[in-house]
């Protein structure tokens, strides 16, 4: 019986679209790998050691050549998997070059370092996404900048709109979160290196030259300080995703509302069985929508856990920043399920201007009153022109 | 690549112990055939269908002759896993008997009732875990009655107390979080069951009987009505698993602190390379209390997302319901797998009665202040004894 | 300029109803020294000092007497109002009494029992509204047994249910989510006593009696042990408190979501103003369901918040029970809030059972598709009938 | 009996410093005053009526003039306070001025563009707070980059370090933090206005030029377009906010930790009753550090607050935005208090170099052990120097 979490049951809702393969085990542990590789590297351009050395070291460094399992099984003597990795990689390295793994290097140097790693390449694919998604917003503001549809506040018709602003007000939403979240991944997004408790002593004189090759080597920011204990990097990129998450469910939430029965307005595409129900052959679900809201309505939680996990001690926190580590990952997979999810909802949308008409006129005229005052204020004045408009649209 | 999160490689900090194996894909599937099984030996038993039908039906409820990735992949479409499992299932029984599987119920019946199963298995080995931590707390109460250190209030140390009180209070907040999730595990955990709308009507009048045969076959409790958009239950489960994880830290903390290398009044036990450092060969870092930090630290956010996801649209959520399914197996994750941490780390706890009273000592007499005031008091009035004890205390 | 929170101009939304009045600063003050009259009392009863000094004690403990704002302002210095409280009582008590004020205790004790009187106050009217919610719920569901609507599921029209049902499920909710409150109003909510470390120290060889004293003064249960440090009794308030809101939050939506203009089914009774938009004529808002939504929407938070708070330190934590202290009133005038809303939603909600119909038969009759499904396999076998279904139905 | 939540008494310690008057009832009163005065002035300025009227209405808008509580039970009919507000405002112009009162706008505008307001103007002495904290670990940075202490990981002596450099660690995070909030302020902190559905219909043609009017009569930024129910401009500020709060907390956690009895390396500077205890006379608290944490805790559970408020309806939300008023005030509120408390506190940091060096110098050498390995491995070859000292280094 495997001890990992269940996860593949519900792949399909919350570990959709590309950016789950990002952030699983073997991703994670490839960064781990990464990580060490590109220390070894970085030091030996500093002169620490040979440039073979690294090169065999690095040679080296390919998860498939690690068991993920194993190594999360001996993470518990220590408390992280970069001790029981670092035994297994030195022992693969052959000669002197194994003396040289993980030199200078604190366990935390790794580990966050790969975070960061992950973070990045889950990034790639979920802006993609995003971007997609606005795209797919503009398009429906282009063409329906026509359409009107009753505006509703309070989940009341009040005055008309037109689809098109709709679409145009989640564009611009979708557009900012994915700013933000790109300008996290250039400035945020850093390497770590500071050894054992930040001071890069074990480096002698080398430690500012091995981060800057550090850091080039890996494409990551370089950082004023070690932030071992300074979270504000994992704080900055968890807040993007929960901002991010916000947006995609508000988009997911009017397309649900908007596809209520009574309301049909717009429809998901459907097609390959998509939306049906275990017991009802007519349902046709808004299945995109829903898997939206529900990788989104985990993601707050997630945040607060990363925020509340921000006062770490010292030089290294004593279970804070354990603490960071799966709910680092959980996020990326959410908000990247959540975003593939909603780039096929928008880019199949059906959207029916004759309903959104038919809608507005049920109402019989009362989402005018606003205008209808508005016009016979300037005769009779604001307030008379309200009274009589209040009494003809009372109940 | 797998679309499964990440989680092998950090299962040696968050899914120690017992409870992790019955919380994964396997155990979850499990779960939900054993559902769909004993749904047909409750339909058969109120006469719906033959009994042989249901037992075909059940004879194939192995998990063994699924693929959680598969269903997983193929929950896309309709939003969960019970539709394609049902497909799957119903196509692997042989004749007439196929037509009676998942007869009458919804999706969400299957998956709630396989939720609850789930939970009722984990909580079996965490309560023996919390029960065992307890033990060792009583012990450490009973042995240490007459071990005198500081007690410290705002991390000062304040006035003495003694080491068995100290473990006493753990052994109360251990014993009353053991029994509200007892409490939980016996009057919440229900099965589910309504059908498509929660009316039960297609078991046409027998469904109250499919309902009380479903509760007994399944060791569950049986609810008044069906819970399908009500969710106390999951909510009462997430709220004492919150305050189990709260209590569980509070202990790690106190051990953590009381570890430090300046205070150093008790230790873990350590033993087979535990507590090492990839840097720093002297180090024997408290790795159990960092543990049950990291694992509960984890927790509030969590329980936010599932009293979040209480408000649940209509007879059926549209988002809502499924942001429940994996936040609760990571609930009973964390806390079964912080529960096995302390335990361990209650069991061999090593405590140094000298260097407590050393502690205490190295104060000169300081914590003693507030007795020598009431000493006085008798004498002099509480105010002036307070006033001389003030000066003679000042720093 | 004040330095007290925003409040009073959004009392009308989220302090609504009688549990606010509960909660306030003047009623939290009031708790302060009923449980230092108390203390006083207990003491006296336990041969401490006379009866006397203990009533002169008591003779001085009115809210009325005491300045909350300068209290809060001199609480700065030591981190805590009872400091400033203890001392300024001290003062307004004439002569040896005065020496008895707080006597053996520490702020902790004073401000965790004051605590749990406030919550206890403030829970008596919070069930009473919950209580009238549940048999407005119950009027509903027994007029409305044969009112037929559509069961929704992911927003879709499903199956028929009736609307007396529907008020069942709400009922229901509301009953168990008020007895669990009433549960730990009964057990969790106690009085704290332990002296600076929790030891009782002070108090000699009274302090069980003085304890037993205090309990039985202030109608709070009796504690094993002090709870200075294990928080599970805020916890569980807390927890019960956010389940709570969750079945309100759940109710309210339901009504939001049958209100809307093309929905239709409900509305709430609006009158004097009620429901009235600053803009358009024609709106009649459903307030109080977006009340209740906005009010239980903040409170998943604040349980993570007290939850988080848990792991306190040693004897006396440093920060973690400060972070309590808001939190707790804050989720009473939430939950509260919420509760008086709903009860008000509830005793007036008008129900059109005609849309209701209307509006089901507007599917043309799709939502009968399970239950002909059903019919149909008597002859045909269920997987063929739902292959007809499944055509007849199709889009 | 007053409805607004309890605060005074607490205010000492959550409403601390210069932030806590720009976010309370009359502050936020004043700015919807000012929104009000500026739409009004905006509206002129497009030509939409005489600037005499736009004058008249302003002449009215101070906060002194209005009763908050009164508006805020008021509030209650129509669920937010700008209705009665309006009404209020209208009936004190006098003349035609009265009819452009609020003209063309609705409720979310003048509340929106209030809460950024209120945002602005908070934000101004927190930033002054950051810098000056900051600048206090500049100075801190520089006077001791020679003062040696224990690096210490997981509560444990590390590897030696200095409080200069610790102290620098604690200077970037405040610097970084500040940073991110002055981008938000600059960036993400702008006026509403939509008018009932977001289309600006009621402004004629001049909608766009009342918007650019109203950006520049505030001083805060024009959107693209109105951002009722997209939220990422509140969620950034929460996000920032709790990123901050959680560098704040870290200090402060520092902080407390080195000023443990045991440890006593830094100390508060106490005077003016500052720390005392109210039974424990020799008792230095770290009040400050205490009031930090307890601040900072309760940030997490309010920004999750904020990003699950994210998902609003349509064009306004029903209970979602409602959800954002408070928990925004008291986020700016918690964060501002935090950020005066640690000025204070690193402002009179007291250091003890010797005793850092006696704290360290205690553990016997093993803090060199890792650079003991490095020298050795020179000549023996890493893998031999470790195991060299983990024999000599065993306890």
């Amino acid at each position: 019986m495997s001890s990992t979490p269940s996860g593949g049951l519900f792949a399909g809702v919350f570990a959709r679209g590309p950016v789950a393969g990002q952030v699983d085990d073997r991703a994670f542990l490839q960064a781990l790998l990464d990580a060490e590789a590109a220390l070894a590297r970085a030091s030996a351009a500093a002169g620490l050691f040979p440039a073979e050395a690294a090169e065999a070291i690095a040679a080296r460094c390919h998860a498939g050549l690690f068991d993920a399992d194993a190594l999360g099984r001996r993470a518990a003597a220590s408390g992280n998997p970069v001790v029981p990795l670092v035994r297994t990689l030195a022992a693969q390295v052959d000669g002197d070059a194994a003396e040289h793994v993980h030199q200078g290097a604190t366990s935390q140097d790794i580990l966050d370092t790969a975070a960061m790693l992950v973070a990045r390449r889950a990034l790639a694919p979920l802006l993609d996404d995003l971007a997609a998604a606005a795209a797919a917003c503009a398009r429906l503001a282009d063409e329906h900048r026509g359409t009107v549809l009753a505006g509703r506040t309070l989940l009341q018709q009040a005055t008309p709109t037109s689809f098109g602003l709709k679409a145009a007000g989640w564009l611009v939403g979708l557009d900012e979160a994915r700013l933000r979240l790109d300008e996290v991944r250039e400035q945020a997004l850093a390497v770590q290196l500071g050894g054992a408790a930040g001071t890069l002593a074990a480096f002698g004189d080398d430690g500012l030259a091995v981060l800057a090759n550090l850091a080039a080597e890996l494409g990551l920011a370089e950082p004023t300080l070690p932030w071992h204990t300074v979270r504000l990097r994992p704080a900055a990129l968890a807040g993007a995703l929960g901002a991010t998450a916000g947006v995609l469910a508000k988009v997911a939430r009017d397309v649900a509302l908007l596809a209520q029965t009574e309301v049909a307005e717009v429809a998901e595409a459907g097609g390959g069985g998509r939306g049906g129900s275990s017991t009802m052959p007519h349902k046709r679900n808004p299945v995109a929508a829903v898997a939206v809201t529900g990788c989104a309505a985990r993601v707050p939680g997630l945040v607060a856990t990363m925020l509340a996990a921000m006062p770490q001690e010292h030089e290294r926190a004593a279970g804070a920043w354990h603490a960071e580590w799966e709910t680092l990952t959980e996020l990326l997979r959410l908000v990247g399920s959540a975003a593939s999810w909603l780039r096929e909802l928008l880019e199949g949308l059906r959207v029916d201007p004759a309903r959104m008409r038919a809608n507005l006129d049920a109402s019989g005229g009362l989402p005018m009153a606003e205008a209808v005052t508005a016009a016979l204020a300037d005769g009779l004045g604001r307030r008379r022109a309200r009274e009589l408009v209040d009494q003809a649209a009372a109940p």
